[in-house]
């Protein structure tokens, strides 16, 4: 089994550390290791910002080296997007999981909001992987967290798969495409109530055809439309009753 | 082509605004609707946190409803956790791109960070989204609007991969794998080199065998370790060398 660990090496802003402590909530994940060379403990301050895992702060263990924090670890990837000449292999985000073992103890290790991973502390790991960010721009520490986490969830490495149970599962023909057979027999409904002057068009049914087999339609939604154009000739005849009866 | 557009519900509090526009600007996606009902302009805090993002507060639209920040879009999902009685279809993050129209430009619409978006508002979208979150409790706003930016990226639908171009590519034998005769080259060297305790221990080494075709080493790191192996012997021999020396 696979158990991941965040490692923050120093951070700089105490409310990042909440953020990334909600992240870590959010994706169960629960280990947390901070290395502060000169702090035994949490910075108070991290609690305003981690709105409801706060349990995730209290359980963080303050280290004083990065190799305190990996020690009882088993495999250690550094994230950082700088550029640097060491031959530990690199990877991108989308493809982390290609490089994990079949278990053990995973330690992703974040740097400072400002500086990043020193090239010392990245030679501590096994490998270096970086976030794909289109802007060149770095993500803020705990979204560069939320996305970790969230590729790993997507990847099913995390405990349950994330999704609410209680989905209301669609029905079958909400799913299932309507085929041309339901399609033609809406058209021809459609072809058989409408006035002569669009009878006569037949660039309109066409049209309209094409328009469907385009959409792609459910089962459910081309009986919603079937059941649209059924109400409007209805009213229409309705009307037309009460005009007659007003007639009289 | 495809556009992206992210959509902020009546967000409650600014600095999440600015957050928002960092994880944009990192993934290159620069518009930002905001609805905010009583304001006509982003709230000034919000640039606090935006870091070197501050072009995309300045360009984002605020309007007063969300039909105001959906009219000009073709495709708009609801991003939400919340269970809803409605017949609009519901999707999970890790699946979007199957949704997702060929081109156009696509509303991602995030809520209130305390009670999210109104079945109202979620009906005004063609689909739900719901970011898989195994710890059953919902991401910050900015960090929801980050995986998904994070899930469109990695799917290859923003303007470009998002990786550094100036990673120096790797080595052919940095990546390839050592075959058997690279390891059983290195095995013959080893049991060469031996004392004669550890030559005539079979058991050492078929257990080095057995770790290192389980190791999968590459060319590269089969040469490291033969060099290792030799500097080993070198060095025992000089300082034999120098013993003798010493002892003429």
């Amino acid at each position: 089994m696979l158990t991941f660990r965040i490692v923050l090496v120093e951070p700089e802003h105490p409310h990042n550390v909440g953020f990334v402590a909600r992240a870590m909530h959010c994706n169960a994940i629960s280990e947390l290791y901070i290395v502060y060379p000169k702090r035994d403990a949490v910075n108070p301050e991290s609690y305003r910002t981690a709105h409801n895992s706060s349990e995730i702060l209290d359980g963080a263990k303050v280290v004083h080296s990065l190799d305190e924090a990996l020690s009882t670890a088993h495999y250690a990837f550094a994230f950082s997007r700088r550029r640097f000449d060491t031959i530990i292999p690199h990877t991108s985000l989308p493809h982390i999981t290609e490089f994990l073992p079949k278990d053990g103890t995973i330690a992703l290790v974040f740097g400072r909001e400002s500086c990043g991973l020193s090239l010392e502390e990245i030679e501590r790991c096994a490998m270096i992987c970086e976030i794909p960010v289109p802007g060149q721009m770095s993500l803020n520490l705990a979204q560069a967290v939320t996305a970790a986490c969230y590729e790993l969830c997507r990847s099913g490495l995390l405990n349950n798969p994330g999704l609410r149970t209680d989905r209301v599962p669609l029905k079958r023909g909400r799913i299932e495409k309507a085929n041309i057979g339901q399609i033609e027999n809406f058209l021809s409904y459609l072809h058989g109530h409408l006035t002569d002057r669009y009878q006569n068009n037949t660039w309109t049914e066409s049209a309209v055809r094409e328009f469907l087999q385009r959409l792609e339609p459910t089962r459910f939604e081309m009986s919603a439309l079937l059941g649209l154009v059924k109400s409007l000739v209805m009213r229409g005849k309705e009307e037309a009753r009460h005009v007659e009866k007003g007639g009289q």
